[in-house]
């Protein structure tokens, strides 16, 4: 066997806003081992965060931060033309931010995933992933950089400022040839039936490989397999991933573990 | 001599946003022993945080928080039935960011007085109090709460939490006769000659009093005296309060110190 | 018989914001006669009031402006200590941005109803209701004022605009024996029973009163009734109400019918 | 002579948000003959609208709206992968928002300038030009469309909507050899001499065409020349532009007249 035997599976939480409510965050919790908090700036706000920290302490899951671009409307979807200078202050702003609501439930941060267009860009534009790790390393060098296992950007920049540097593949995303994601809005983008997405899970999680859109077997090593909350069936497909990754013997377990 | 013999003073900075600039700050660094650095919710940004830390580590002010309600288009100042429990999150999200900003640049982060609305309500608004020193002491009980003197409200508060508490007064605001002070808009609230704001700032410091809008003597102490740097003359009135205090003997020094 | 024979249907619409999607709006639209779209400033951006203008010009309804407080984290829910001259001026910015959407689209702008705390704040607060009342006369006489019809405020702010006035009444919610509604979050607050909430419009629209919560009877004389579209249930509920409202030979029509 | 012999001056005004200052517009009136006044996406909220559109109103200035990204940190200067048809929705609600101001103060909406990098991508992104011509007709297709003199995409796509468009250029930018602006940042992107910028004024006016930064004569047709005021040094700026213009015996005329 080529592929890990033990694996994190994380989820994207906290992305109500306000009045505005998003995803199932209650019902994730118990599903996965990580989870990544928005700051406020895509989405999320302190009301949001402190109720979703507390209740990953209570679940017993690790508390990672989701920071994104300061653009709420667009969700943080939005590609920008960013200033690196400015992206790594976001970071470390919102981060900090984050940080004080897990020491508050007295709870650790383990890693900071960057969001939406910011994970994006970040994954291979240089300076731009050169900026999230310098934002990341200023809060602490403890702190686990999590990133597309097919960027090559943040992967290297967190090596350059001594981060420890998790990657992450998706059990209901379609992937290209090259490794990229197939983008929201192309039909089968993602992967909607529970069984598809089990047994991409599998193959990615044990064999070290995923089937691409077209067919082709990409090599794909990760440390954590990332679990949507904010589509319809979003929560047997997780039982199911998770189910089928135990049955197959593999560890479910967080990064730090 | 009834009064402190050693007083800090404090100036609110770091309220630019954006392209859009506010204050005198690097003027102003050199003349006060503390800063109070707007964190982004009435103003302020990541950006600004970051210099305006990096300067105040240069220049070795004390570093404090001054977090306010979400309102960037009413800079904070607009007096809200806000709810505690979301107050209490509000601060301590803002407190951690930019005592993220403070480790980034290796200062302790001493204090934290809220803004504005906040400010004015915290003082005398019981269950908003609470928040506001709620929300601080989940970050940390080394923080020092800022208030006005005399403001019951947060003082007990703070002390209810187990927090230090430094009574604030104001060099270039006038009192009414019951200790608020005169609201901004009204003719005389602010005190514009640096000959009249020196000799405030005396007599708070060396005498335990000030006079009145109408003539009353008050006694008021205090541990730390504001200065205002988004006025014209902010600057020469600044220098002016200090200089007529050390000329007086008074030592002008930080909370902590 | 005291009550009127014909009544509006009107509901709050257009209330998502970017990616965070609020309330049952093409449910709802073939069940009212008249919408309230929100304007960017507590919920809604050009693309929602874009969608949802279209919508109601497809469905024939009448399209009113529904402007709040710029304050999108509190949903518009939030009293302010707002100034004036300012609400006057943000009452005609989000009207006038509607205005936009209703002639691109070949349909009239009819109405204005205020949202949330500025709603509530106009129905008692004179200067709040004069702000608003200015505010719409600036864009149009022709438009009618929707309101508490048991808030005497707005009603007499917009007769001393010129403008006319339309009283609303709540099928869905308790009142007090002042004709106040009896806020949000307290028990009984909202009527969740469509059998209910049907009686309650009956009881309105054919008999001119309504039985409040401590069993008064009180004078509740109105033009258009509310009907929300956040709850859950809130789909089968207007249907119940409209179509008990028609089964005692109400007609329902819009305001300018 | 090949150049025109009568021009509009403009200028971007109301960029002040809140309590933020900016530009010196008071200052620049009497001295443009057309403004572009911001309509709160990057700049500008409905207080300062108001003023504004009143102080043009008095001054007998041409009414333009200046719609931007909804990107008030980044004051609409960050380039965006923005989605055209979100963009044609934008401006179709900030050009409704000013034109409630100006038909309030009794005086014609004129014209619009996109802003920022929504003005520069405009220039040249078809798909985006065709975005904001499509807004500005849904409004009216009385409205000219200002842009770039060297900006092919903006004016065929007013021209396929059937608008006018204004062709505009800087006195006080320098231009690369290809008609494009050296961007802001680098040095001499600026010209801060009033002498110098009144000679560029003059040459495009009279002569039709502008010295680029590398000595290239580039010819440059124009139907009006921006007038920035934010800068320090920009009144006197104007002063010598509009002066020079006037010696010349150019026509100093709004678009419309």
């Amino acid at each position: 066997l080529t592929g890990v035997r033990r694996i994190d599976l994380n989820a994207d939480v906290g992305e109500s806003f306000g009045s505005w409510s998003m995803g199932q965050d209650l019902e994730l919790l118990p599903l996965v081992t990580s989870i990544n908090v928005a700051c406020g700036f895509h989405a999320g706000d302190p009301q949001i965060m402190d109720a979703t920290v507390a209740a990953a302490a209570r679940a017993g899951v690790a508390v990672g931060a989701h920071p994104g671009y300061y653009d709420l409307r667009g969700f943080g979807r939005r590609k920008q033309a960013a200033d690196p200078r400015e992206v790594e202050q976001d970071v470390l702003y919102q981060v900090g931010a984050l940080l004080a609501f897990a020491r508050a439930h007295g709870v650790p941060l383990t890693h900071v995933k960057p969001h939406g267009a910011l994970y994006n860009q970040a994954a291979v534009e240089e300076p731009l992933a050169a900026a999230v790790a310098r934002g990341i390393a200023r809060v602490s060098r403890d702190l686990v950089v999590v990133g597309l296992a097919s960027g090559p950007a943040l992967r290297a920049a967190a090596q350059r400022e001594g981060l420890r540097f998790a990657a992450e593949a998706f059990a209901d995303r379609r992937y290209f040839a090259d490794g990229t994601l197939t983008p929201r809005g192309t039909p089968d983008a993602v992967i909607t039936d529970p069984v598809d997405a089990a047994a991409q899970a599998v193959e990615i999680a044990t064999g070290g490989r995923v089937t691409c859109r077209d067919g082709t077997r990409l090599a794909l090593s990760c440390d954590t397999l990332c679990l949507h909350g904010d589509t319809p069936g979003a929560v047997p497909l997780a039982r199911a991933v998770r189910g089928a990754l135990e049955a197959k013997g593999v560890t479910v377990s967080p990064l730090h573990a």
